[in-house]
């Protein structure tokens, strides 16, 4: 009876929690996408997923339903979230578009832009008498790719991570992308891995620069912000 | 009273374990090492580590002084080795040749092959008209250097993670880099990350396979071995 009741409870809802996002569905990527040069080397962005997955959990606690695609990272899944983990930006935007439709939809993920063409086998050192030439291709766009699909959430929303000229690249970004706001860091310092974020939030409207503070904290903000925006 | 009697326990070597390496110095390597593209991108090896740091802790169990160079790992150190932290395979080259003069050097990390001229700033998307041709030199051989080094450890030991003609690329390497041992893995299975492995140990009287068993049985055997030879 004991068990029965704590179930009960580890069930519910925390009761005094506002449910602004209850009956929304939010879709959340995170972390890095690992490319493949061969079976033993593949190319990485640097990306701890922290931002990312305590975005997702941030919306969970605001009542949305909340689907998180990850790339591979060392981190636990924030309560009442579904998670799909993936590899490669193609795996990635896959997983995307299988959770379709969405109300919202933030794409935090540090996807690799490139991919190598791949092999099978592991190159061998010598074998090309120097370093091989990698031959490196596109990957898709998974932001831009929802900004004009007919599938795209209502409100769409970019990272940028930027070293330099960071609020011009991501307002270029806004609009290349059809995308609603731009989540722009600075990563030019040590913000990566780390528990803060220096942000910039780039909408139609215009330029907010908040803070740094901890990415719970972002994740909070951003969370109550996308909740009046879909009120 | 209690609590002293237990830090005399936890300060103590376990009582029974015999300790034939007691006096010697042991290298290990493991991991991968991380070779930075730009700020943001990097080349890595997939490697947890797990095999050198089972190697490394069970080398300290049988009594010797460990000294571990790693690359970027989730791993907890092992009980009585001192551990170095490494990102790419130029630290991790300077990080050996500081830890020198060592009785025995086991080099497991899967060291990159191949860095990137790196950039300093994070390269666009589109600022080349399509990918960026990945221009890659060759990264110092850690176990070739210490092969032909007047610093040479008595007993050098290589890995080798190969997919096809395990053996074969094996017993070459053995050749070419002036070392002792090779410890070939068949890495085509699912061995990397995973928590057994199935190794063939091939020194110039010839080839032993080892059955698959635990990364841990492994270590366990290699590190009996090891301070067989040093007797």
């Amino acid at each position: 009876a004991i068990l029965e009741e704590i179930e009960t409870l580890l069930a519910s809802p925390p009761s005094a929690a506002p449910a602004p996002l209850a009956g929304k569905h939010a879709l959340v990527t995170a972390g890095p996408t690992h490319e493949p040069i061969d079976p033993v080397r593949y190319i990485a962005n640097r990306s701890s997923g922290r931002q990312g997955f305590a975005i997702a959990g941030a919306l969970a606690r605001l009542g949305a339903k909340v689907t998180l695609v990850t790339g591979p990272v060392s981190l636990d899944t924030p309560r009442g979230v579904t998670r799909i983990d993936v590899q490669t930006a193609r795996e990635m935007e896959a997983a995307v578009n299988e959770a379709l439709p969405a109300d919202v939809a933030i794409l935090v993920a540090a996807v690799a832009d490139w991919r190598a063409e791949s092999s099978p086998r592991k190159i061998k050192k010598g074998e090309t008498g120097g370093p091989p030439e990698l031959q490196l291709v596109e990957n898709p766009d998974i932001l831009a790719g929802l900004g004009g699909s007919d599938r795209r959430p209502g409100l769409l929303i970019g990272f940028a991570a930027e070293t330099d000229k960071v609020v011009g690249h991501a307002r270029a970004k806004l609009d290349r992308k059809g995308c609603d706001w731009i989540v722009a860091n600075d990563v030019s310092g040590d913000v990566m891995g780390g528990t803060e974020n220096s942000i910039h939030l780039i909408t139609a409207a215009g330029v907010e620069s908040w803070d740094q503070m901890p990415k719970s904290e972002v994740a909070r903000k951003l969370a109550e912000r996308i909740a009046e925006t879909l009120a």
